[in-house]
């Protein structure tokens, strides 16, 4: 079903669409059996995120030299982008940033709600509707739940849509976020992704990327997770029933050297204690979850670590030059995925993997 | 009489030059029968308005295809330019940006004094000649009266002279805005904008647009102007002086809704309030001056809905879905007209006639 | 010696790096005999010099032309680089994304710690390591003393280096100020610097560019110079010691008009309070240091004004006008003098070099 079929049923009120179940609103932000909007790491399938990942490996190889790196760049010279930033982000910024400019796209910026027009009074609608009168994608993070599906609702609604990709709305979804993980799963295990054993560590319960990453891991098969935390912060009950429901067996720990000790992937958070509502974090000793120097001893020997960063002391510095440190590399990949995820929404996949 | 001949005369002192009638200014503004700094609406007579228009056409079509857009983008690809708003403008900001990169300019960008060498004692128009030691174009909006003027005049006064565009400076002149509600009217009227009735309600005392709006207006045959607004905000009388000058007839109301049913255009605005002095705005009761959907039935069949945005209340959002709603598309329309004008000022916009 | 032989030795240890002399420092800086990361005024010599002013010159003359410009624009497309500038500068800023521009490099800037990841408790490094992870180059500007020189030193640790160029470093180094100071001189005495008397002006004690400057004149013959300040901001011992090492002539004096009048470059320079610990600044009468209008029949004939800008009251405003002063076109020559450095870090000024 396409979103025009939509435009005349149950979509055309807000608060009713959003109430709907994600995999009921996918047609509404999807094209010609491509992602339009990306808005939920549940767009992505093990089919799309293998298409995805061979895009972001073809265009990453081919871009070392100057003609590959200027051939990228005529793909979308055609294109403007947009990003609005209004919460900070210097990382996902800089990723999507230079994601556009790999493929040519020329982009402008908003960073800073204070120069911007709802000084005047403007709704945040008419904000984002000005922002795609100029431009041809939007690409947002916003601090209010569920604007970034908003936006993409409303754009869809004009006769003038453009796509809107999700850089980080409220809590919840952070879909290249996801992406990108799980494309270093890929890349790290030269593609085999399928048996390994996952451990996840630290705030599980606040945590938007181990959340998304558990979900998306449904997509291949005979996987083992280990949620690694304080029980303070455990890993939620819907993710755990998710798990249950698609027999993916996982167990809960509160031994950081048992879990890391058995992962092919181990996968470090920090505390999210900007969610906190009265410095709760404060008061759980999370030092026993925290990976020292000593620990590279004791993980497996093909093991990677990863972290979506900004860390602080969930890893020591030292651990940086261990070769299964993959955090540097796996921020790096997130932006060789966006780029696949951009090429891929405007059509220029094809051209990347036909390059050469 | 061109810009060099006047550098031995009057123009020598500012405060002199500033104190001359604009239509003497505007040789000093001009290079080879172009704008060469684009400062004033009456730089713009129906002649130079209807070849911006066909420029602004033509450019707006054949970009619609990678191939056009990207001849688009290599007109200019030479030059840079620098965007310096120091007032709160999302709006016309992204406006410049993008047409801008249409035309393949490379931009910088300055939009906050706090990062500016102003902290360190320099004066506004040192800064001002610094970003001109970089850029082939300033385009800025500047809350000092008259500051974009001086800094036109002190550039040509320069060996390096720049062109400078205006992006709203003070109260006073916006001209970019004038050139795309007149191109928004040619767009709606296929061109004819000659015989028609173009109502203007809100705050017309302090609004900017529509007085540039109601000046423009003489370059046409037979126009009617209808002023809707409570008479606190009536239009000022040197505009109605002017319009009695040229022998074009307006009429003045306080009745919304008989207004708006003659017009062929109406021009809604919003109360500017930052203008207020002691909050003068919220004494006057302009509920009486808001286009409700229910006033779609009221208005001609072919009138359009026009609005210089951001609105608040003026305009139910529901309208904005009724096909005589043209305010999105003044809006986009905005960046084409732009992008003409910056084309005509570096001599490109030949080619882009020429195109195909 | 290359950066790799020095890997295994005492720069694993980077406050012992920190305390080598910077000629024992510059291998860990260079590659294949080019200067990889620009970090310090010494890392130029006369030949260095002289080779980046070629290539200053011949970019200069060939972008004139629009060929020419988008010849230059084609040899870095494939390049991104990163502005991060979180000390207030306009003018650097500014001159360093013109000269990216030129050389066809895409960037993306930070210019507030806001908008950081900071906020979440990143350290600075790993925020500068982000930086890299997605481009090609980083210039910054940061307020701490030597941490640009860190950034440099820590990158190349990784096994993913990307070149850093100084953008300006607390109170000490700002390589590319010197380097357009030299151009100017080159320019303006036609590459004939040996034997010319240099007077600096002003705030001696704590301008770094008189510093950085009275350093890289040992790399001319014959050269002369006067330190014209107040004694309280006479010039520091240790820059007098070098002098009087190299075997350089020099004098100081608090006599502004005999000064001058001996001179073939008169380099002002404003009050640094900036760097006041308690407005000791104010307690200085400096007005017998400023360059007036009735100066300019003082000074010889060839004379040129020099100034780092921003100025103050240093240099009356109608000295301008005077075909001598200099400190405009300094301040353009500064983005050539960066966009040949540029070049050269990545390798393209032989390309340069060789066009038409």
């Amino acid at each position: 079903m396409e979103r025009t079929d939509l435009m005349t049923g149950i979509e055309k009120d807000w608060d009713k669409f959003l109430s709907l179940p994600i995999s009921q609103k996918l047609p509404f932000f999807s094209k010609e059996n491509r992602i339009y909007d990306c808005l939920f790491a549940q767009q992505f399938d093990r089919q799309s995120l293998s298409h995805l990942f061979s895009v972001a490996d073809t265009l990453r190889k081919f871009t070392k030299k100057k003609e590959g790196m200027d051939f990228a760049s005529s793909l979308l010279s055609h294109k403007r982008a947009m990003l609005y930033f209004v919460q900070p982000s210097t990382r996902t910024f800089l990723s999507f940033l230079n994601a556009c400019h790999i493929l040519g796209i020329k982009t402008g910026e908003i960073r800073d709600t204070s120069t911007s027009s709802e000084l005047k009074g403007e709704t945040p609608e008419d904000t984002v509707r000005t922002f795609s009168s100029y431009v041809d994608m939007i690409i947002m993070r916003h601090p209010a739940p569920n604007f970034v599906e908003k936006t993409a609702w409303l754009m869809n609604r004009t006769n003038r849509p453009v796509p809107v990709i999700n850089g980080g709305s409220g809590k919840d979804q952070h879909p290249t976020q996801a992406l990108l993980d799980v494309y270093t799963l890929h890349r790290s295990f030269d593609g085999n992704i399928d048996g390994k054993t996952i451990a996840m560590v630290g705030d599980l319960k606040r945590g938007r990327t181990v959340r998304s990453l558990s979900y998306l891991m449904k997509n291949y098969k005979n996987i083992k997770l280990i949620f690694i935390s304080p029980k303070e912060f455990a890993m939620e009950k819907d993710i755990l029933d998710f798990l249950n429901k698609h027999n993916m067996p996982f167990y809960e720990t509160d031994n950081f050297e048992e879990g890391i000790s058995q992962a092919d992937a181990i996968y470090m958070t920090r505390i999210q204690d900007e969610h906190d509502k009265s410095g709760e974090s404060k008061k759980v000793d999370i030092s026993a979850f925290e990976f020292k120097t000593k620990h590279l001893k004791i993980i497996k020997q093909k093991a990677i670590i990863m972290h979506p960063l900004p860390r602080r002391t969930e890893i020591d510095i030292p651990v940086d030059e261990d070769p299964r440190a993959m955090y540097w590399r796996q921020e790096r990949n997130g932006m060789w995925a966006r780029a696949a995820l951009i090429a891929h929404i405007f059509s220029a996949d094809g051209q990347i993997l036909k390059y050469k």
